[in-house]
Order: structure tokens, then C-alpha cells, then sequence
């Protein structure tokens, strides 16, 4: 079977964030002040071939904390579904 | 009232994202060969002041067109809750 994983790798929220902190900055020179708190990660589409769910969920949290994430900085989250 | 918006920003399908290939390949060299078709893009968390759900969807896709995903090369999705 085949699995489609949509993961969200973002800055821990303790951290500061100058990407987000600069694109808020230019919301406000575009016009849009109503726009606040941006904060910028990484979103990572991928397809596992698994047995059942429960091996595919297995295989993207280790391709997480292995390589998609650096847990120090970063927390990531994510979705898995039949593809 | 505060809305949330989690947008997703992603190459497009017919581009290449060499970023992607190389995690791909990363991912075999790990262990993980049932890991295939990586693409990766930007995922942005940003909150909005806005009087209903519709005038706050309006400001996010225009946030989307004006700064965050270049269409030439990207396409966004996003969702919108109340915060």
C-alpha cells in the first residue's frame, strides 16, 4: 500500500523567527496590518510503501527525526494518508 | 475576531525540486527505501484581525498572491480557523 505523508516542520515557538518576523514587517508595507505573528517552516510532501498504516507512520516519524527535522530547534508535525 | 491561517506553499508538480531529490536519495542512504517522491516547500503559520471568516479569507489570499508563493513557480493551499 502506498501512503502519502503532509509534513509540517516549524521553529519551536520559543525561538525567534527573523524570516517570519521580516515578512510580517512587509505585510504592513503592503497594507495588510491586519496580519500578525508570521512565523516560516518547511512543508514536506512524500509517498511510503508500507504494509498497513501503522508501519507507514512508523517509517515518517523516523524520516522526521532523522532527517526532515532538527528537534533542538524545530517540532514537527504530520498527516498520513492511503495515496 | 482572530483567525489562524496554516498555508502551505509548494513547487509546482510539472518544476523539478532538486531539494526534494536530494532527500530522497538522502532517505535510501538511511535506511529508508520505502520513501519516495519528496517535494518540499514552505509551510506559514500567521494569525489575522478580521470582522468575519470571509474578510479573513480575502486578506490571506492576498497575503498568498502579493508576497508568500510566487505563482510562477508555486501554488498555495491553506486552512482558516477562528483562533
Amino acid at each position: 500500500m502506498r501512503f502519502k505523508a503532509e509534513i509540517d516542520v516549524m521553529p519551536l515557538d520559543a525561538l525567534l523567527d527573523p524570516q517570519g518576523k521580516a515578512v510580517t514587517s512587509s505585510m504592513k508595507n503592503i497594507g495588510l496590518d491586519a496580519v500578525e505573528g508570521v512565523r516560516i517552516g518547511r512543508h514536506v510532501r512524500l509517498f511510503v510503501d508500507a504494509g498497513n498504516q501503522a508501519e507507514a507512520d512508523k517509517m515518517v516519524d523516523e524520516a522526521c527525526k532523522k532527517l526532515l527535522a532538527n528537534q533542538i530547534m524545530e517540532s514537527y508535525t504530520y498527516s498520513l494518508e492511503e495515496a
